[in-house]
C-alpha cells in the first residue's frame, strides 16, 4: 500500500468525516486514536476498502505518512493538544508538519507555533467549521501558522473545503502564528451573535405578536428567499416545521436554557482586551447566560410581572410590523459583523497579522454555520477597498442599513414599551447611534475623571494630546495623577 | 524616636495623602520611596514636624517598624508589586504583614498571598478608593488575604478610613486571598457604570432636550436632593456650574474621548468568566472605547446622518420627560448594581470566599466614588436577608423598579427613535425584561445548535438533566457531539 498523504489523530464525529472526506478526494489517509480499539472499529467498519490506513502507535502513524510529514489532530483543545504536540515531536523529523484542527483557543497557537517552528518542524493552527455534515462535504477551513507549511497543506484543504458557486475554496491561508485561530474565535462570535438575531426575531414574532411556530416557519422560509439567505435562516425555517411524535411543533416543547462553549466568551474578552467596542456579541453571550438561570426566571416572572404587553394592531400593520422585524435584523446583522471585522483589523495590528479580510468573507461564504448571501456582499466591500475601516463606511452598507433604520428604530422601541427583550438589536442600533456621533457625552465623564481623580482631559479647542487639569474644587491640589490611578 | 505603627512605600499622590492620614490619627507612619529624593522632600516638606519616619533603604524601613511589621505598597499595578514583594522578604520576618494597597488584579493578589503565607509572612491586598481627597480624609478600603493579618491591620485602616452618618467605618474585612481586590475591581466597574449611566441623562439633555449647561447643573443640583443622591451627581451638578476664564461653562469644552485604566475591562472579562450576565458595565466599557474613535466618529457622522432628531413638546412636557430620565437613571442604577451583586456573589462561590454583601455596601456607602445614599438601601437588603439572590427580588428593590419602570420604558423607546444613543439604560431595560422572562427564545437556539452541532436540549416536559437529540434532516447521524465541538 502507497504511503499516506496526510495522517490525522483523533476519531471523534469531526475527525472520522474530515478522513472521510480527505479519502473521498482522492488522498490516502492514516489515522490514529489515543484509544486504540476506536482505530480498529473505524477501519474495519465505515473506512472498510478505502485509502485509508490505521495505525496503532504514533510511530506507526509517523512510518506511514509521505514527507514531509502533515499529520492533523482533530482531538479536544486543551491539554491534549500539547501533549500530542510533544509525542508528536519524538516522532517526526525537522520539516514536518503538525497540524490542529481542533477549537484552541489563539494565545495558545502563537505559543504553540513558535515552540514547534523552535524544534525545525512547522505548525499550523486552523478553524474548521461546519459541524458533522461539512467536515464530511466541506467545511470551511482558517489556517494560519508557519507560511512555510502552506504549500504542503493547502492542495488537501482546498480540495477538501467547501466551494461556493464560482468554484472558489472556502479555504485560505489567514495569516502567522495564530491567526487562523482567532479568525474561527470571531467567526463563533458572530455565529452567537446571529443565532441571537434569530433569536430575538423569533420571541418578538411568538410573545408579541402571538404567532404560531407554523406561521412562523412561514416567514423564515420567505426570508430565506431575500438578503438574508443563509443556513441558520433556513435550519430555523425547518425547526419550525419540525413536529414531535404527538404533532405538535416539537421548538415549543424543549427547554429555553442555552450552553455554550465558550468560544463566545473569548470573543467578548478579546474585544475588551483590544479595546474595540463589540456590544452585540457582548449580548448575545450574556443573553445565553441570562437564559440558563431558568429557575430563577421563573421565580422572578412572578415577582417582577413577566413578560409582555401584546400587539395590537390590525392585520395589516401585523404583516408590517413582522417586515420591520426583518429590516431590524438585517440591519443589527450589518453591526455585528462590522464590529466583528472592528475587532479582526484591531487584533491584526496587535499581533502583526496581514490579514486578507474579503477572503476571509469567502472562507465563511460557504461549508460553515454563519454561511451566507450577506458575506458575499462583504466580500465585495473589501475586494473594492481592502482598508475600509468600518463595513458601515461602505457605499452598499451605508446605503442598505440607511434603508432599513426607520424600521429599526419602531422595532426596539416597540419591544421596549411592551417589555419583550431583544438585547441584540437594541444593542445594535445603539452603536450604530453612537459610531455616527460625532460628540458623545464623554467630555463630561472625562471632567469627572480629572475631578475625582486628576486624570487630565484634553480640549476640543487644543491640539490633540495636550492635557489639561483643572482645580475644581479649590482646594486640594493642582497636581495631576501619576503612578497611582483610581 | 519612638518606632513606626506601620510602614509605606510609594510616595506618589495616594501614597502620600494616607501617610498624613494615618499620622492625623495618631499613627506614627515609616517611608520609602525607589526614588529617595522624593523621601527627603517629603519628609523635609509637607511631613515636616509630624510623626513620620523617613526611611532611605527597606532594610532601614524594616528596622524603624514595630512588630509584628506592617508594611503598605501604594505602588502601580504589576512587576512592581512582585519586585517589592521580593525586596520585603529579604527584610521582613515570619508573622509581618505585607500590605498591597493599589489597583492589583485580584488573580495576582490570589498568587500573592500564596505566596506570601508560603514564606511565613501574612499578605493583605486592599482596594482603597475615593482618589486624592478620600487618601487624606477618609478612603474606602476593601482589605482580603490572609484572615490572621486584619486583627493588625482593622486598628489603623479602620481609624483612617471613611465613616457615615452613624460612624460606622467604611472598611472591613472582606475575604481571604483576592476578595479585597474582586471587590474593589467591581467597585471600578460599577463606578464606569454609573458614570456612563450620567452622561447619557446628560446627552439627552444636552441633545435631545437641547437644555444648556447651567440648566443642567439645575436639574443635578435637583436630583441630589434625593434618592440619587451621591458623589458622582453631586460633582456633575458641579461641574456643570464651572465657567471657563472666558465665563463659558467649561465642559462644552472638553474633547469628549474616554480614558480608561483597565479595571472596567476586567470587571467584564471576570463576568464572561463566570457566566454572568454584566451587561450595562460591559456596554460602559464598550461605550468608552467608541468614545476614544473621535476622528472616526466625526468622519461616520457626515456619512450616516449624526445624531439626532430634538424634543418637540411643550415646556411641561419638557419637565416631564426629565423626571423620565431621573427615573431611567436610578432604574438603571439598581439594575447595575443587581448584576455586580450577582457577579460577586457567583465568583464567591468560585474562589470560595464567604462575602459580606451589606458590609460591601457599607464600605462603598462613604469614602469611594461610588458613595451614594442609594447604597444605604443596598445595606438594608442584604441586611434582611444576606442570601438575596438578586437586588431586585429585595422587596424594597422591587417596588421602586416596578416604579420606575413606566417612564424609563419611554426614554429607552424615545432615544431609540430620535437615534440618541443611551447604551446603558437600553441594556438595563433588556435585562430587567429578559430576567423577568419565564420563557426566552433560547429553546430555538437550542434546536440551531442540535441541528448543526448534535448539541442534544432538555424538554420541558422531561426532567433537567436528560437530553435528547433529533435528526432533524433524516439523514446524517443520529450520535450527539461528543469531544470536538463547533
Amino acid at each position: 500500500m502507497k504511503k499516506a498523504d496526510i495522517g490525522l489523530i483523533g476519531l471523534a464525529v469531526m475527525g472520522e468525516n474530515l478522513v472521510m472526506n480527505m479519502e473521498s478526494k482522492g488522498f490516502t489517509v492514516a489515522v490514529f486514536n489515543r484509544t486504540t480499539e476506536k482505530v480498529t472499529k473505524f477501519v474495519e467498519g465505515r473506512a472498510k476498502g478505502k485509502n485509508i490506513i490505521g495505525a496503532y502507535s504514533l510511530e506507526e502513524l509517523a512510518a506511514n505518512l509521505e514527507k514531509p510529514r502533515r499529520v492533523m489532530m482533530m482531538v479536544k483543545a486543551g491539554q491534549a493538544v500539547d501533549d500530542f504536540i510533544e509525542k508528536l515531536l519524538a516522532v517526526l523529523e525537522p520539516g514536518d508538519i503538525i497540524i490542529d484542527g481542533g477549537n484552541s483557543h489563539f494565545p495558545d497557537t502563537i505559543r504553540r507555533c513558535k515552540y514547534v517552528e523552535s524544534k525545525g518542524l512547522l505548525y499550523i493552527g486552523t478553524g474548521v467549521s461546519g459541524g458533522e455534515e461539512g467536515a464530511l462535504l466541506g467545511p470551511s477551513m482558517m489556517p494560519g501558522g508557519s507560511p512555510a507549511a502552506w504549500p504542503y497543506v493547502k492542495p488537501i484543504f482546498q480540495a477538501i473545503c467547501a466551494h461556493v458557486a464560482d468554484g472558489s475554496p472556502c479555504c485560505d491561508w489567514v495569516g502567522e502564528g495564530g491567526a487562523g485561530h482567532f479568525v474561527k474565535m470571531v467567526h463563533n462570535g458572530i455565529e452567537y451573535g446571529d443565532m441571537q438575531l434569530i433569536c430575538e426575531a423569533y420571541q418578538l414574532m411568538r410573545d408579541y405578536l402571538g404567532m404560531s411556530a407554523d406561521e412562523m416557519h412561514d416567514v423564515f422560509a420567505e426570508w430565506n428567499k431575500g438578503e438574508l439567505d443563509s443556513y441558520l435562516i433556513e435550519i430555523t425555517r425547518d425547526i419550525l416545521a419540525y413536529k414531535d411524535t404527538d404533532g405538535a411543533p416539537i421548538v415549543d416543547k424543549i427547554l429555553d436554557t442555552a450552553g455554550q462553549k465558550g468560544t463566545g466568551k473569548w470573543t467578548g474578552i478579546a474585544a475588551l482586551d483590544e479595546g474595540v467596542p463589540l456590544t452585540l456579541i457582548g449580548e448575545a453571550v450574556f443573553a445565553r447566560c441570562l437564559s440558563a438561570m431558568k429557575e430563577e426566571r421563573v421565580a422572578a416572572s412572578g415577582i417582577l410581572g413577566g413578560c409582555t404587553e401584546k400587539f395590537s394592531g390590525t392585520c395589516e400593520e401585523k404583516k408590517a410590523f413582522i417586515e420591520n422585524i426583518r429590516c431590524a435584523l438585517l440591519a443589527s446583522k450589518i453591526i455585528s459583523y462590522a464590529q466583528g471585522y472592528t475587532l479582526m483589523r484591531t487584533a491584526a495590528k496587535t499581533y502583526g497579522w496581514n490579514l486578507n479580510y474579503g477572503g476571509i468573507a469567502l472562507m465563511w461564504r460557504g461549508g460553515c454555520i454563519i454561511r451566507s448571501v450577506f458575506l458575499g456582499k462583504i466580500k465585495e466591500a473589501y475586494d473594492k477597498n481592502p482598508e475600509l475601516s468600518n463595513l458601515l463606511l461602505d457605499e452598499y452598507f451605508k446605503d442598505k442599513i440607511l434603508s432599513l433604520v426607520p424600521s429599526w428604530r419602531k422595532v426596539v422601541a416597540s419591544a421596549a414599551m411592551a417589555g419583550i427583550p431583544a438585547p441584540a438589536f437594541s444593542s445594535a442600533l445603539e452603536y450604530f447611534d453612537g459610531y455616527r456621533c460625532e460628540k458623545l457625552p464623554a467630555n463630561l465623564l472625562q471632567a469627572q475623571r480629572d475631578y475625582f481623580g486628576a486624570h487630565t482631559y484634553e480640549r476640543l479647542d487644543s491640539p490633540r494630546g495636550q492635557f489639561f487639569h483643572t482645580n475644581w474644587t479649590g482646594h486640594g491640589g493642582d497636581t495631576s495623577a501619576s503612578t497611582y490611578t483610581a
